[in-house]
């Protein structure tokens, strides 16, 4: 913690600071500079409570030095997480993930279908949505219990890793019972009752950064299922919420690095949700591969404008080959594993 | 659904537009433009699937005319929603209903203390968090069922109503058992499960703004509490996200007429959270009474530098004090009668 | 400058960073905290170079602790600035000052019917657009010499004071001759070329904050203009860039009080330019007076739904009239003096 | 233009609605939908007044169909715009241009190795900023004149295009004079005397996205300067600003391909200003690339760490030797011929 007073700070303001950190039982320490003096503080063992120092006359504010988050830090474990689905493996730099399938599960015809074209395009991980966040009561909510049973099948069926999203506390275990993976969408990403929840799940977690969520806030939202006890976590970027309006959300990639840099958990990238519109899914699937995402998420189904949800952003079969030609090419001149 | 063409749209293309709508059965009705030419749809009794039009050449792009919200709307009721809540009304444009109380329940004797002391300010409902969403895992999570205990007996005591945020699915039983209003927080504006099931429940809903959601959002999250059969819900905004860091938050008080003008359901402010620091509280609160809102949310502790959470935003007795002096005074001003 | 280190951080890193600090001549401070250490830099008479410190290994940041601003800081002069204009005071706190007019000069017969009114209603300064900043090329620029021509007139004529933007260096001389208060729009807060020219001016200048300016810019963007000699600067919170949508831009009144907490230069609220819709504008002018503001600037014209532009956030004759008894009587309460 | 009325509207109103738009001139066509009815209007040749229409009453509110800028569009012209900077094709898809330089010209020696450099990597427009915005009046300006004749001299020497920022009217003639391209900074993007300026000037203009700029405004911004006969234009994306704090502003690549589906004019990407840490320019560089940039501008200087601006996010030689090799691998992979 450093304590920075005001330029106009007397002595005895000064030293009335000083005296309050010694009464916690820490250490000031008094550097004078160019116009203010401001006061570190050493000897805590935790977050210093900046209250009460904050109150004192004299004083402008008081900045934090230590981090909130630990575990999923990559000073805590340098190498990357990798994480095994079903024989393939995610995160770690040399692979990137394409995760396929539709938005919604709708039916085991669709499914199949679906399932069948992405598996020969080489995918090995199936989404589908049996629990739909939908923003209006009246939109169609997912088939539910019956989407969890055809997804399992389907995967089963075609030996495809699935990951589907759980959207309470009280489907956990029927999510992780009938799906590899259990996402948490944007919308709870602080949804701290799932987080802890799925921290107590033995399968691994796919937590979307919420629409308006900082990088601290989505490493603590990690760190929750981390402490919890389960350290298989992916992250994923989905756009986020500005003022631009030629794209439903805006793509921050830059978040790819970013997360990369402070921890070791794989970073996704679901261009579909953030773009809003099909047109855009391969040239922002392409950066995303580009700046050293771990691998993507994108929507497709044999016909988009008839789907019950989200069909704006969902590439047919014959978008989602063009894609794949393109990455798969792409990747070999990077050095990357298309998987 | 109004389908604009592209100012090069052929006769051809117009024509298969115009194809398109009738198969779909609905009417077209062509109207040359400046430039371009607009195609309205007529004979649809609900939203209307835009893609299989904008999947056609010479269309530009598809214009929703209709919302997606309907009981929250003031058309469908024009007098505002009066809540009663142990006697006291709010909403209706009348009285000011200033909702206060520590952020956190932390013990009997500091609940005792904070109820005492804002009943004799004239407040009639007491806050008090029991289950604590905290963006870190190590940060206190509240007393979770003893603070919903003490809350339920300060609040009987002292012939408040009580309020209370209600997390997860599991836990509103108890939370309506123990308080008299449900909050649902920022974080989980959007969490439609719990949405659904405080629908379901018996008690009113205080129901925060979301940190990046959209006015729409924030009604159609109110659409989903109506539409579950629970129409006695409360509105509040808390501020949102945007670039500017001269406070936590932006608080966006243009919500409250623009809320006021769509829907007959009260709102609230709340300044505490929205700013984050305690010496802009109250003129936010004095902002707030003036552009219409219905009440206002604040935190108030004896000790405020020593709280287990939010000590930074929240007022201690002398500065509440003022506070509401200053609220009264300004409400008499107004034509509003405090409660 | 604080120098937080890396928790993994070696002996020899840490000693090689007090190594470089000394080698700029400052002095290290080293702070050993919980998980890592921080190191304080004393000594320096200005902002210290992060850059070389950055680069070496070990550290993960430095944190700058002086701020970049002076001649606005309310510690160098703590009694508010008030600008005299034509006898008015404006600024301090005892008063709040409505600007009002038409968005753009259109005919003598406007500006000599709109100052008549608006005199009656006990205004002092008037406003009317001479060179306007459109969006785009093809909507009406203003009547530029011709229109200050006319307003220098009418202020005369009824004993007025007048404001008019300024919009590039070249016009300055030109504006300042015409009117007796020279704005600088939003979309200039931050054209430096402009801040120093008017910063040379004797007439004092109205500084509209920028549609995503931070506190910090819009106080340094001030600061431009105080460093080039101009110490008669009003500042003028106008609606920032956010991702809602219920209004043209987000009205951030939080700033009210983080300007009058930081700086002693007036700040004034203009709500039509942020709501974009007149019937919201009545709500918030009484918010901006609650929270503190020193004034107001409003559109006015006797038929906004014919003006050349921005008619639909104009009020007309009858939406002043009541705005301003709404006003009056608010001022009132709040033992402000209305001028 | 769309007229949507309320759901409670009334024959007489609905009626009253149409009277007016045929006093206008215009003809109504009545679209009774699912809940509410919109009135089409036809027969007008540009845009409809929204104002007296939304003030009538059972008017909810107006929707514009017609967009405001029409010599950008790629409707107007298929194929891209190609510039040709001495030689070098700029734009059309086929290249990939790299503009690079230091933040600000500092000396005739450090421009002189900078230029023998990036011209050893293939480089063929040389960046050197001679008038700097700087958002403190206490930073360094720019070697202003000075810094344009060091400019001109070394691009000559060296055989490069230049480019340099131009920041007010008044300086237009001297930076065409010394400069290939005239770059209007993301501050200026709205300075419309500097955009009509430069619309009759004879040289290219490179314009920066503002920092909370839509499509819709830059379009339009490029607009002013077609408008005024210079039909040379080059889009540049430089980061937004957001509430994301992990990267100074946050780089919409999404902006690339919808800039490229609406207009016909290249768009580039700096992505230096955008990240500001230079740890991050590579990646997002690559995606830049990787998602159809026509090119990118990127800051290079040969000791960052004592630059006079900006160092933080300007590479040094090794990193842009790395940098390029990256790039050039890439654009092969990609079909892109990098100049």
């Amino acid at each position: 913690m450093l304590v920075v007073l005001k330029s106009d700070a007397t002595p005895a303001q000064t030293e009335a600071v000083c005296a309050e950190i010694r009464a916690m039982g820490f250490a000031p320490h008094s550097m004078p500079g160019a116009g203010r003096t401001a006061i570190g503080i050493t000897g805590n063992k935790g977050p210093v409570n900046a209250l009460p120092l904050e109150a004192l006359p004299g004083v402008e504010r008081c900045i934090p030095v230590t981090q909130a988050y630990k575990l999923v830090l990559r000073e805590m474990k340098p190498e990357g997480t990798v994480i095994d689905l079903k024989g393939t493996k995610v995160g770690g730099g040399a692979t990137f993930t394409v995760i396929a399938g539709p938005c919604s599960v709708e039916s085991v015809r669709q499914m199949d279908e679906v399932a069948r074209f992405v598996k020969d395009q080489g995918i090995r991980v199936l989404r589908g949505g049996a629990f739909k966040p939908r923003t209006s009561p009246y939109s169609f909510q997912g088939l539910e219990q019956e989407g969890l049973k055809i997804l399992n099948e389907i995967g089963a069926k075609h030996g495809l890793a699935t990951i589907t999203e759980v959207m309470d506390t009280s489907t956990v275990d029927d999510v992780a019972g009938a799906a590899d993976i259990l996402q948490i969408g944007a919308r709870n990403m602080q949804n701290f009752s799932l987080l802890k929840r799925v921290g107590k799940a033995s399968k691994p977690v796919f937590l979307k950064r919420g629409m308006s969520a900082t990088l601290e806030e989505l490493l603590l939202a990690a760190e929750y299922v981390l402490h919890g006890g389960n350290h298989q976590v992916m992250l994923c970027e989905r756009g986020v919420r500005t003022f631009a309006d030629h794209t439903r959300n805006t793509l921050d990639l830059s978040i790819v690095p970013s997360v990369q840099r402070l921890s070791h958990l794989p970073i996704f990238v679901d261009p579909s949700h953030a773009i809003g519109r099909r047109y855009f899914i391969e040239p922002m699937a392409k950066a995303a591969l580009a700046c050293g995402a771990d691998g993507l998420m994108v929507e497709v189904t044999p016909d988009p404008d008839h789907a019950l949800s989200d069909g704006a952003q969902t590439l047919d079969f014959k978008g989602f080959e063009k894609l794949m030609q393109a990455l798969r090419h792409l990747a070999g001149a990077l050095g990357r594993k298309l998987n």
